[in-house]
């Protein structure tokens, strides 16, 4: 008899998960169990199918359903909610069609993802408030979008899923407010960096308002009134962007170990505490190579890969994850924001001695067309090692500048080591002194350059 | 009475020696010596001032003159020729204003450049023939365009600054021949990859002739005469693009050690073999961090850093230069072309064990406007070290992609550390699996990924 690999969610880390594992073994059973109406889709599109960049909702999903059954042989099941696992049992409970099943498995894989923070605010309930991290979710909104009923939305949260939620508005021509409970958007940037966000966005119209109390929404006949900071907001739709937490409840009340943010504690193999247990994706918390422990940091690239990890061992194969530096870059309108690494209050809360050093490059050679400002700063320990970097400028060359510091960390190269890197130079690309290398230098006290 | 440092070549490394000195040592008396009648231009901006997308040669000038001798007390002598060196003497020898010259010192930079290699053909004395290697050539040369004195141009030699130069003048509007003696463009890349930019170069009306030899440049009443392979093409100038040597005369004659290809040999404080002589930028070669051992390769960056080291450690300062792994990008028309490390054929040239992966990527998220292919080839030790990366595809992002596998490269990587990158992503600047990871899996045998 053929050995079942059951995968809980049909997310990019389960479908990576399923395909791995099929490539590894031809004769596996596998099952995935997906709640909603989707699988493999890009999440991370949402915010631009909302837009209308993306024209149509299924141009986001990866491969449609009847791949993954009829081309990878994975029993791809829609609709059908894990609700208990039973790890000595090797059983998974779950309700398809309004009933409950269960299913033995060999190994299983929670890739459940993430599940959006609600923050305890009054009359969440609404029907024209959103949180946008499902398809179903993006398409009931853009469907209000496309008939014209939405002139006014507030946006709850500005890290970046809610500042990409606020452009995406914007560019349809609604008014958006922004509303952040804390005193600056993205809270995962320093605050010099962190204010050209904001800058960028109020710059495009937006009605950005930092550290506010969002009291309650009410529901009226002209539309929903938003109570911020004691004054009524009239909007038609909430769009709740307040952070994402592991959905790791299967596994969690099983008894698999947790860590930090409720995340699931994995090995390299993608292995949980519990037996014949992997997870991957937006419910764990891997390995921090810069932290040095596990860090929940959900976003898109691990997911794929620890899925991938996660369904190639659980099939038998062989396959490590070594960890994250925790890259991420995000459009804000005309600017790329990119990050990687600890931030410097991220460092300082880890209590490591670390200091930032800011510098403004250019994107291409000072005479060529097109070149545009380009803001570094490097976290790092004083004359010691590299321990993050953020940038922000317009363009997709800035938005990949950020990564020659993600492998440098993963390196565990020193500041000093950025001195030397020999990274290409064409006056339509790059200026002969990157930013990164101004930065590395102003870091190093060595001065600054002939720029050419 | 103050030391006294004298500088050789008022180029990118000239330049950036003689004010890294100064910031090291205010005392210091600094002579700069330049033949020709600029210094601190950017030289890799000549193709796109003849193009006209740079309006004005001044632009080019990272600092005028007066900027070095006022500001940086630099006494920048221009039209002067250091003709010969006696290092037992510390005693260098120049030509200024038709005279002979000869002056002290107590240390002396050969920052002297790189010089046009011209192939044996005859007729190349021709005024009508250009090399593009100063900012005067340059200027006459758009003179002749700006004139509409250049309908017909032959380009000789199909490497980075021929294919430029190649792409400036039919931006003018010129019919262009471009003649290579070898069968494929740019040697540096794999024929894989070149023959993309062989494509590009005729899809842009190109004239490019492969494996073709040169005999002769006659002069005529109507222009010149270029017999190529025994056939008469017709041109207004011919611009010899045919690789660059190493400037290193004065120290070489001098008897500095040379090495390949007859580049001073340096430590990785920028010293010769000869006592108190330092030497930097296009003249050197600079230890190579995968081949092991100094290596010729004239670029940019390089040179403005060895100048950079050399100046700091002539004035008495600290400051090494670890050396390169060969980073270079190119534009061509619309093709980014970059490569670093070694190309398949080089890997051979070392003995190394070497293979390529070649893979398909996009620049963005597949459903995001804009996206486009993204060529990947890998150079490896058979599931081992990595060697190299080459690239095409369109735009500044792909430009810079190149240095990820250039950082992975300086920290000595296996290609299987590539697999774990953590790598930034969103839809408008990235694919979820970034090329070089698709190129990463494939030649880690890991198969393929759900994108997204």
């Amino acid at each position: 008899m053929s050995q079942r690999l059951i995968v809980v969610g049909g997310g990019a880390a389960g479908m990576s998960a399923a395909s791995a594992a099929r490539r590894v073994d031809p004769a596996l059973e596998i099952v995935v169990l997906e709640a909603s109406g989707y699988s493999a889709y890009g999440m991370c599109g949402l915010p631009y199918y909302l837009s209308g960049t993306v024209a149509r909702a299924d141009a986001l999903l990866a491969y449609p359903p009847a791949f993954f059954r009829d081309e990878r042989r994975i029993d791809l099941r829609l609709q059908t909610r894990a609700t208990r696992l039973e790890p000595d049992k090797h059983l998974v409970h779950y309700r398809e069609d309004g009933h409950e099943h269960r299913l033995g498995y060999h190994r299983l894989i929670v890739a459940a993802g993430g599940a959006p923070s609600i923050p305890p605010v009054p009359g969440l309930g609404n029907n024209h408030v959103f949180t946008v991290r499902t398809l179903e979710d993006a398409i009931s909104l853009r469907s209000l979008l496309d008939a014209g009923h939405v002139g006014r939305a507030l946006v709850i949260g500005a890290g970046y899923i809610g500042l990409e939620m606020a452009e995406a508005l914007a560019e349809r021509g609604v008014a958006v407010t922004l509303a952040e409970a804390l005193p600056r958007v993205m809270s995962n940037l320093d605050p010099p960096i962190a204010a050209l966000v904001e800058e960028e966005v109020r710059r495009h119209g937006v009605d950005l308002r930092l550290g506010a109390r969002v009291d309650a929404i009410r529901t009226t006949p002209d539309g929903l009134d938003a109570l911020i900071d004691g004054k009524v907001v009239t909007v038609d739709v909430v769009v709740v962007a307040a952070g994402v937490r592991p959905a790791a409840g299967i596994a969690g009340d099983a008894g698999a170990l947790t860590g930090p943010g409720g995340a699931l504690l994995v090995d390299d193999r993608m292995g949980t505490s519990l037996p014949d247990v992997l997870a991957a994706g937006d419910c764990i918390a891997p390995y921090h190579h810069v932290i040095g422990r596990p860090a929940f940091v959900p976003l898109g690239p691990a997911a794929n890969k620890t899925g991938r990890v996660a369904g190639t061992v659980a099939a038998g194969g062989d396959a490590r994850f070594p960890g994250i530096v925790g890259t991420a870059v995000v459009k804000v309108f005309d600017l790329a924001v990119a990050r990687t690494g600890l931030t410097l209050a991220e460092a300082e809360a880890e209590r490591l001695p670390a200091v930032a050093t800011d510098a403004l490059g250019r994107s291409r050679a000072k005479y060529y067309p097109g070149a545009e400002a380009v803001s570094v700063r490097l976290v790092h320990e004083s004359g010691g090692r590299l321990l993050g970097a953020q940038l922000v400028g317009s363009g997709e060359g800035v938005a990949k500048r950020v990564d020659v510091v993600a492998v440098a960390l993963q390196a565990g190269f020193a500041v000093e080591d950025l001195l030397a890197l020999d990274l290409s130079y064409a006056p339509p690309y790059a200026p002969v002194y990157e930013p990164i290398l101004l930065a590395a230098q102003a870091a190093t006290a060595r001065g600054a350059a002939v720029p050419a």
